[in-house]
C-alpha cells in the first residue's frame, strides 16, 4: 500500500463542494469515483479543505492509499481520464510518507478571493468573480484588514454551522491587490473557521465601499458576535489557492 | 444626431459571432436590440471586427448612431440594463466624431490567442483557451513569429472564405509570452485576413511541438497557398483585445 499526494483544481460552480452530500455532485464523490474505476479499489480521499458548494480550487491537496502498483503519471492520467469532462482535473501526483494526511498535515493554506469591481456586468468572468459595481477603495480595506492579523477569537466572523472546537484561530497575513479592474484578497493561515474568508471579505466590502470606517474592524473583532460583522461573500469569487506543508 | 463609439467586452462561446446570422443569436443582433429598446430608435452598429463564433472579445469598438439626447454615462447603463444576462457588456461609451467609424478608422488591430499548455485537462478556463497537452517550446515558436512580420501575401494563413481584395497584408508585431502554463500570443496589425490570427496560431503550434522547424515558417508564407501552413486554431482561445485610432 502507498499514500499518495495530489494537486487539485476545480471550477465549483455546479458542485455542492468538497463533501459528499444526498442534494447533488460533490468533488469528493467524483474524484473518488474516478479512483475506484481507474484502480479497482475503494478509496477514501482525503482533502485538505472542505470547500462550499461554488468554491473554486487551484491547489487543493488530497491524500489517499492504493494497492495497485502505478507511476504517480499513471494515477494522474488515470484519474483524469475518469474525471473528465468534469471541470476538476489532477494537476500532479506524487508519493508521500505512510503519515502524510492532506488536512491533518498542513502546516497553512493560502485562499484568494477575487473581486471584478467596475460599472458593468461579467461576461468573461462570470463564474469566477464577485461583482461589485460600486467603487471600493483599498487603502481601508488593507488598514481594516491588518487588524484581523495574529491569534484572535473569530467568532464575529464564524458561520453558525462551524464545527470547530474554538472560534481562536491565527491568521498570517491578509494581503489586498489591485490590477486595473480585478482586486484580489489573498488570506494566509494555518487553518480557517467555516466561511471565515468570505465574512471577511463581506465586511471588507463595506469598509471598501466607505459604509463603514476601518477602525471599526477591530470593534467587529472584539463584539466576538457573528451579527456585528458585514454579511458572507458569495462563493463564487473564493479560491482554495495553496496548502503549505 | 450623435455618433457614439463603446468599448464591448464578451464571452463568444454561446453565438455565432459578431455578424448577425439565420442560424443563431450574435453579438451585433443582441446589441442592435439592447439600443433599439433603450432609445426606441432603430439602429446600426458597426464593430471594428467581425469576430467568428466562439470567439471573445476584451475590447471589441462599435460605433452607432443616435437621435435621443442621453449622456454616455446613461447609454452605457441603459445598453447594459437590456444586454444582462447574456455575457456582453459595454464597458465605456464617449461621443466620437461625426466621421467617425469603428472599422474604417482603425489604424490598428491587437488579438491575443490564449493557449493552456499541459497534461491536465481544463477546469477554470474552460472556453476560455485552447488546451495543447504537449510540451510547447517558445523560442522556435517566436524566432518562427518574426518571419511572419512586416507586408507579405498572407494567402497561406486565409480563410478560403476570406473576403478581402488582396491576400497583401502588414504584420507590425507577434509576441508570445508564457506565465507558467499559461502562453499568450499577442498580434497586430492594421487589419487581418479571415482566420489569419487562427491560421498563423495552428501553425506555430506545430513549431512549438517540433513537428517543423522554425525555418519552415518562411517557406510557408512564400508558398502563398493554405494547404502549405498548420490547421486553424479553435476560435476558443480568441480575444479580439484593442483597437488603436
Amino acid at each position: 500500500m502507498t499514500r499518495f499526494k495530489s494537486i487539485v483544481e476545480y471550477k465549483g460552480t455546479d458542485f455542492v463542494g468538497w463533501q459528499r452530500q444526498d442534494n447533488g455532485l460533490s468533488i469528493q464523490e467524483l474524484i473518488e469515483g474516478a479512483i475506484q474505476k481507474m484502480a479497482q479499489e475503494t478509496v477514501v480521499v482525503h482533502a485538505a479543505g472542505r470547500t462550499d458548494a461554488g468554491v473554486h480550487a487551484m491547489g487543493q491537496v488530497i491524500s489517499f492509499d492504493l494497492n495497485k502498483n502505478l507511476s504517480p503519471l499513471q494515477i494522474t492520467d488515470a484519474i483524469n481520464f475518469y474525471l473528465r469532462p468534469h471541470p476538476i482535473a489532477i494537476l500532479s501526483t506524487e508519493k508521500a510518507d505512510d503519515d502524510f494526511h492532506a488536512r491533518f498535515s498542513a502546516k497553512s493554506r493560502i485562499y484568494i478571493y477575487q473581486i471584478i469591481n467596475r460599472r458593468s456586468h461579467l461576461t468573461l468572468d462570470q463564474d469566477l468573480a464577485w461583482f461589485i459595481s460600486k467603487p471600493l477603495v483599498l487603502e481601508p480595506m488593507q488598514h481594516a484588514a491588518n487588524m484581523l492579523c495574529g491569534k484572535h477569537d473569530f467568532t464575529s466572523f464564524r458561520s453558525s454551522q462551524c464545527q470547530a472546537a474554538s472560534p481562536l484561530k491565527t491568521l498570517t497575513s491578509i494581503h489586498i491587490n489591485q490590477d486595473q479592474d480585478k482586486i484580489s484578497v489573498q488570506v494566509e493561515a494555518p487553518s480557517f473557521l467555516h466561511h471565515q474568508v468570505r465574512n471577511i471579505v463581506g465586511t471588507l466590502k463595506l469598509i471598501g465601499l466607505g459604509y463603514w470606517p476601518p477602525e471599526k474592524m477591530l470593534a467587529i473583532l472584539n463584539a466576538k458576535d457573528r451579527a456585528a460583522a458585514g454579511p458572507t461573500a458569495p462563493p463564487i469569487g473564493l479560491y482554495f489557492y495553496k496548502v503549505l506543508y
